[in-house]
């Protein structure tokens, strides 16, 4: 079974990411993902934007809806919600 | 008596279904469908958009408004409380 | 004396209805129509839309603004406070 | 002196009014008229609707800026809040 | 020195005006001009509507920003606050 | 250094002014000019509107977002903020 | 790894700059950059307006989001809420 997001919305997986960017940027590595705010865009609803399948996303913290699920973090987020590109 | 949803608004059967899908999403299967926001899209409004009869949706959390039936858990919803397409 | 609403605005009769449809629904037969949100429509304002005279609707709860009557229950709803046709 | 409405305002004399409608209606015939909603358009800005001078109307309770006047009722009303004229 | 209201304002003076009008209405003449809702059009900005300099204007109770002045009460109002002309 | 507002913004230096216009006005010239609401317009973002460099204006009360600054009292406002020009 | 701000948005380098401008502005020096409004751009969104790279830019207090990170400040903005550019 898939998850087709409508509209401008985004199926995000959250991220447990430890990583050191050339910025300086750490990106949390903590159990606890429910807090995080890093994810990857695993679908994409009827949006002709800035985003594509697999773009690591930092999003609004608190925003979006979480998909019940069993073994990943599911998020559905709306494209406004999506701040910025890691790439 | 059937019920033909008005505007932008679809009328959904909310699902109590058990099923691990390929992303391991577990869909609820506890007797409180009430809590559910995932469902059957039964009738649809006056809406040229991405939803179509049969589809299973999943939607906001504690959006639309209920009606009274005696075997079926009905909820009229607005387009844009749909999230997702479970395809 | 008749009553004719204004730009978008519907005229709709409370109804006390007790009635099993073909899918399952109960419409509620209590004496408190008052919490009812289930009607007729009885005249229409400036709108070209898909409500007709006559129609069976039901709209959000707790919308509308009652007129006083004597021997009626008569509500002033917006088109956009309707939910669905009663066909 | 005249008041002239500005804009999309309707200028109304609030009725006391005790009258059985074919309707059934009962329109309120108490001396605190202050809490009454029918009235009277007894001047009208600029707007090109369905409302004329002498019509009788229905409009939300609580709405418009009362005018302080001798012995009428007067009462500014935004067009948004007429609800139905009573013919 | 002027003052020159900016976009879709207007420079009102308070009135303090004791006059029966052929409608009745009494306009207030007590000398807290603070609380008045009447005014006089002494200046106007960029605006191409039902207003001119001299109108006696009835505008929302509290609404507006005051000018600090020595023998005159002075306002700025918006014109979507004006409600009526009194003419 | 210079500031150079963005959009529909406006950089004004709060006005210490004790005059008495022809309308009667009295600037204030108390030391407090921080709670002033008028100022000089020192820059101009990208608005083609009544408003030029050198004007006075009287701003609404508790509008825009200081400058820390040491010998004057600079101030970013919105266009819509705004009032009158004192001419 | 990069951060490629989406739409209208702006990624900011928060600054600790202690300067006296020829407008007597002195920038804050205090090591809590945490409350400071004054930043760097280091990367803009999809964005053709009066912002580029390198600007020295003044924003809403207590605005945007922050980005967690080892030796720098970095904080996602919205367009409007940048004020001025500090050049």
């Amino acid at each position: 079974m898939k998850i087709k997001p409508i509209g401008n919305r985004i199926l995000v997986e959250l991220l447990k990411v430890e990583e050191k960017t050339s910025s300086g940027i750490i990106l949390p590595s903590t159990g606890e993902t429910n807090s995080s705010n890093i994810g990857m865009v695993v679908a994409i609803g009827n949006i002709e934007e800035e985003i594509k399948l697999g773009d690591k996303i930092f999003f609004k913290p608190h925003s979006g809806t979480k998909i019940p699920d069993s073994n990943k973090k599911l998020l559905i987020l709306e494209m406004e919600d999506i701040l910025a590109i890691l790439g």
